[in-house]
């Protein structure tokens, strides 16, 4: 592999390995400012994947889209005290503009509850208007200490949902049923096994009255939190004075939600799938689902391209994202490492004397054998090997979970677990004993998922009796 | 019509027109802070119909999505001379992030030359880089000093290509190509009449060599300008050091274009086409493009909704955006005017007698007859109906905008002209005399269209030879 092409292993630095990927791969570069990305063209049109599949989804259960403002008055976030400690530290804020000092100094929105919370007050008014059920995708801005590319960085681009209900019970349904479709972005187009369940008192949104979160396991063991859904009660209801009048005729407030998902999907697509040789993308994501690599000569250039172009031309038709790499100054090998690296699933090579006997070669980024088809069935097939690639990245996903999640009801089984996966074991779910946990392991509950089955026992750190009536997932987490 | 569906006429007050149009349609509102807008779902709709037949012919043409950082140094701005000049008034500056005052503040993007050739700088090194051709989809924050929704927003959406090329040529040709998709947009899809040509020096882009913009007549007779695409020259590659070394072993400097499309097409959209009664949408990009208004009463209600739902069924079925207002506590003539409001291009009135006879009425915006349809032949016959809608509402803005326009040679009636209409005048390209003519007449040069005859003549101002070997389209503008 040529020098430029080669990355960090994972065992010898995971870190490494992730900054290499990411930049060598061509999905981001550093922007001159700390802190911000680059989304290159081949990053980004991972990211349009995703984003066309979870619009998609969000628009099926109802949500229409809209955009508010960037900016936003700085006492707006004043009003919810919660929200406003924890955002506080990390805004951004803008103090002139227009040549002049501005009067009230104004944050560039890091989420947009407070100004969506200040409109909705004046758009609903009776019951009639509810639900109302918006999503946006925006750019927001969060100034982190220790900026990652896809994990944090000062401005990201998501999407964030907002809801408004007349009851609790719709608001708490809609708030699962959002942490739902993000688990089915994940497993079905991500290829990423997650579990769903319920962040603590500690690790919640600020302003919400419960998070309810998806985490994945990476090849290093470690969580990252993929998407969150947040139950707000009337706290924001509350604090942007958003009422309605009740079928019953009484003035009421509305219960809201809010929901997000990130470029740190990306991060997670990369960090769950990837090995040495780069990434590994899930086929229904990926901006190219099939590479081919025409192997020739000076004097078969021609022919070798020609049957390429005819099979890319098929291939296409066929529905499938293709790509055919006819660049003359680098050698078969040098693009076979390049197109690995870049975690292309399928790639396809083709040479002169396949030409001839009407079939071209077939190799997965998962590995196995090449293998020899027919020029004819080649396009038909391509789908339904896609699919198999995209079960056979989730089941290669889940089997790696599932060897590092352990039970552990002692703290320094549980300490020596935290090093290399996940810990499951019980928590007495007081703030201060997270936090020592937190201190003394650098691991985190990640969450209390819906799915573990109730069961009684005490908290693994300080013995004092369980609070969640079933365990708690710890782990170090990005 | 009930009040507060109520718009001012056109003719009574264009400017309060457009204001009640665009708030009771519910295109936008204002947000909290001045200058801003917030884009509501049905005017969000209009932007995400109008983006994806954008980005389709982005792509088509060769480029690829990419996303740049929002924060760009203050430096970065100054190392183009005209450039800083023109957008320093505007800016928008984060001096504090994270709890600190920053080292440098950081200008909010108000476009993204300037951290495109920074990057660029890094990423193109040889002939074989080139062309780049990016385009990104982004919110920009130019501080206005009057504005007004979708026209002049402090923040706004847009999309903004950015093109390096190894030739002079090459980035010209790229330059008027953008023009053209822009109004083909303009044209095929919001049924447009523009112009295109040549901005004059002192209207062109701040750090262009020349820029070329597509113009439109508003139904004041006042012009807008609905897309703009530079040509840079080596203006920015000298400033951010772009090379690349040339086939020739030489290093070069790269040449660039960009070009930009924004919101402001909606409020083209907007003041092109509405009438006294509100919107008036274009087919193609229109969120609702048929709806449909179920008559009943308390005993036909069930039997006339359930005709209408599944005439809905079928006309999705067709391909048409199609929605049925099934409202109880409206009347359908409130429903006729919500929707004639918000420019719905084709209604369907369908009562139980009608459900009966087995037909529905069809009623086009622009007016004439209601037709009784059959039920069965309705769905089908859609497509072909809006096609003409979108034909008819083309050929409606190309006479008003023929009556619209009058070759002046005589400095009163320039004047008289401009406060109707268009003039196409000769001039003798000076600043001085053009800014004259702005002080005088708030008249400015719109374009030197591309496809003005040749002719010679005197400047109707000053009467100098002429500069541009053609005529001149001067109004006021938008
Ligand atoms: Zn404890
Ligand atoms: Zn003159």
């Amino acid at each position: 592999m040529a020098k430029e092409q080669g990355v960090t292993p994972q065992s010898q630095d995971f870190s490494e390995w992730y900054i290499d990927v990411i930049q060598k791969a061509e999905l981001v570069d550093y922007g001159p400012v700390r802190g911000t990305m680059v989304m290159r063209p081949y990053g980004y049109a991972l990211w349009e994947n995703l984003q066309r599949e979870l619009d998609r989804m969000i628009k099926e259960t109802g949500h229409q889209n809209a955009y508010f403002p960037l900016f936003i008055p700085m006492s707006f976030l004043q009003k919810e005290a919660e929200h406003v400690e924890g955002f506080a530290p990390e805004l951004a804020v803008v103090t002139h503009a227009g040549g002049e000092e501005l009067e009230e100094p104004l944050a560039v929105r890091p989420t947009s509850e407070t100004v969506i919370g200040y409109m909705w007050s004046k758009w609903i008014g009776s019951w009639r208007d509810l639900p109302v059920l918006m999503n946006q995708w925006a750019n927001v801005v969060r100034w982190e200490k220790r900026p990652r590319p896809f994990l944090r960085t000062t401005e990201f681009l998501w999407q964030e949902g907002h809801t408004a209900h007349a009851t609790r019970e719709e608001a708490e349904e809609e708030t699962r049923r959002m942490l739902g479709v993000y688990a089915k972005l994940a497993r079905d187009y991500a290829a990423i096994p997650v579990w769903e369940g319920m962040k603590t008192e500690k690790e919640k949104f600020a302003g919400a009255v419960y998070t309810t979160t998806i985490e994945a396991m990476m090849r290093d063991g470690k969580a990252l939190q993929a998407g969150t859904s947040h139950f707000l009660g009337q706290n924001f209801a509350r604090a942007f004075e958003i009422t309605f009048q009740d079928q019953d005729l009484e003035e009421k407030y509305v219960w809201t939600t809010s929901w997000g998902l990130s470029t740190r999907m990306i991060g997670a697509i990369i960090m769950a799938h990837g090995d040495d040789q780069g990434l590994i993308l899930p086929p229904k994501l990926a901006p190219v689902q099939v590479v081919i690599v025409p192997i020739y000569r000076k004097n078969t250039r021609e022919v070798v391209l020609e049957a390429a172009r005819a099979l890319a031309r098929e291939i296409r038709r066929a529905g499938v994202r293709v790509h055919t790499d006819d660049r003359d100054q680098y050698s078969p090998g040098y693009k076979f490492n390049e197109w690995e690296l870049k975690g292309v699933p399928l790639r396809i090579e083709i040479g002169p004397r396949d030409v001839e006997a009407g079939h071209a070669v077939l190799k997965s980024r998962l590995g196995g054998e090449k293998e020899f088809i027919g020029l004819r069935d080649l396009p038909g097939l391509l789908p339904e090997r896609l699919e198999a690639f995209h079960r056979a990245l989730y089941e290669r996903a889940l089997a790696f979970r599932e060897a590092g999640v352990r039970r552990v009801d002692d703290y320094d089984a549980f300490k020596a677990q935290v090093e290399q996966g996940f810990a499951a074991a019980f928590h007495c779910g007081e703030a201060a004993c997270e936090k020592a946990i937190q201190e003394e392991t650098k691991a985190t509950t990640r969450l209390i998922p819906f799915d573990f089955p109730d069961e009684e026992g005490v908290c693994v750190r300080c013995g004092k009796p369980s609070a969640y009536g079933k365990r708690v997932l710890f782990a170090k987490a990005y």
